[in-house]
């Protein structure tokens, strides 16, 4: 094992982490679920939760749903979750506009490609004033080269990254590009550095603490990521845990070159339940 | 100005410069033409240096035409040139493979778009070797998935990118993103990082010299672009010779936060001509 301190979640280390916590943050990908997939043991685990008066919150660098459209997907799986319990990276974007007071009424998307005929021009809005980027399966030259001249070109233009993750669990059969791949993109056009407001960026922490009034030493971050999850639970001063049901497994934790170290990992949310009430 | 050293061309260096070197390395974007227009000059330019005897190397970052192809393009702009003095960031990709005796018996490309159905899982091939990347006007997500897939999981597999220009003249009208920006884009998915064959590298100096006998001291590398041009005849010991016909704006060398300084510069390559022939 990397380092020291890392320890498998058991019986003791389970009942003391559970007593020194008022709120449990989940990752939602990976951690609740893999594609329309509730991982086994949540729906159990999350419910006892709650019975025990822990506030419950899903923080998600997922940027593809609102937050109407996350609790819809909660509620598909059969768990009730209420929209203000969600934060999301989509959600951060917004809040993040709102809070420098952008006026967004101008908005720009779609499935548009461009025809490359010969001497192509592409005329773009010099008034749009912020560009923000998530995962985007329709990713595209027309969408790159607007985006890279508002970036460039609009004194101003901010450039907004929903989350950098590498890679996701877009389905649960294999791992997808994910938003850092189309961030990097235009990171790579505009030779400019995003503002980015998921994980592990601190300003969901910020707001959250705006709505939840638990101190961050009680609370426990759970998810399935070293570079966003754990690295955003840290960051705040949480409790971290590492489920190894999505994108870190065993041998990523434990490399050499890993130097992002929760303060448990178990296989899946479901071991906290299984350990509390054995 | 930013430091000192840089001189804008004039008789009496221009007529130093042309004495000292015996081959002139052109870049083509920016600098011989602009999309399918020649620039102003250029052919007289060429002419003249040919009839005195200097030789004429072209070196591209673009990889979007075969040697034959760049010959053919030249012809049909009235220049005559041979496919030995053209040197692209994809003859150097192939070179490069065939350097490290790579057997490319497979190739995997196109226009193949993924269908985003229910769950859907990509079968990639796992004999995939290498993965070259460069300028693609039609990536998309399936493109992206793929090679992120066999970065990823083929053991040993090569990630190679033609060159990283974050914008380049596709056309002569306004400037796209260029290889730098799908390049960053498997770099964000695979968090690896790319053998880059294209200029600024050494590799295309390294075979180049194989081909010309001449000491990099006797030629003059003439480019648009600092962070290549400039950068890669520098690096080779060359002078350099900066055009602002292109990319880079006066405003931009001269700018404080700007470290790579070409020993002169000028509007275009046919000031040359006029310097040395006024």
């Amino acid at each position: 094992m990397n380092g020291g301190g890392v320890e498998l979640l058991n019986a003791g280390n389970a009942t003391a982490l559970f007593h020194s916590v008022d709120a449990f943050l989940f990752d939602c990908d990976g951690v609740i679920w893999k594609g329309d997939k509730l991982i086994d043991g949540v729906y159990d685990t999350l419910t006892f939760l709650r019975s025990q008066g822990k506030k419950l919150v899903f923080v998600t660098n997922n940027s593809s749903k609102s937050r109407r459209q996350f609790a819809s997907k909660f509620l598909s799986l059969g768990i009730s979750v209420s929209q203000d319990e969600i934060f999301s990276s989509s959600f951060a974007a917004a809040m993040y506009l709102k809070s420098i007071e952008f006026s967004p009424d101008k908005k720009e998307d779609g499935k548009k490609m461009i025809e490359l005929k010969e001497n192509p021009f592409l005329e773009h809005d010099k008034t749009v004033g912020a560009v923000v980027i998530g995962l985007d399966q329709y990713i595209n030259f027309y969408k790159l080269h607007y985006a890279t001249l508002c970036i460039r070109e609009n004194p101003g233009c901010l450039f907004i990254a929903t989350n950098r993750d590498a890679v996701g669990n877009m389905t649960d059969l294999q791992e997808w590009p994910g938003a850092g791949c189309m961030v990097a993109a235009l990171c790579g056009s505009t030779e400019k550095e995003p503002i980015v407001v998921g994980k592990p960026s601190a300003f969901m922490m910020d707001f959250l603490l705006k709505k939840f009034h638990v101190d961050t030493s009680r609370m426990c971050m759970v998810g399935d990521r070293l570079d966003t999850d754990i690295l955003f639970g840290q960051s705040a001063g949480c409790k971290t845990l590492l489920v190894l049901s999505g994108v870190t497994t065993l041998p990523t934790l434990q490399d050499s070159a890993n130097n992002i170290l929760p303060d448990y990992y178990t296989d899946k949310v479901s071991d906290l339940l299984q350990l509390l009430r054995p």
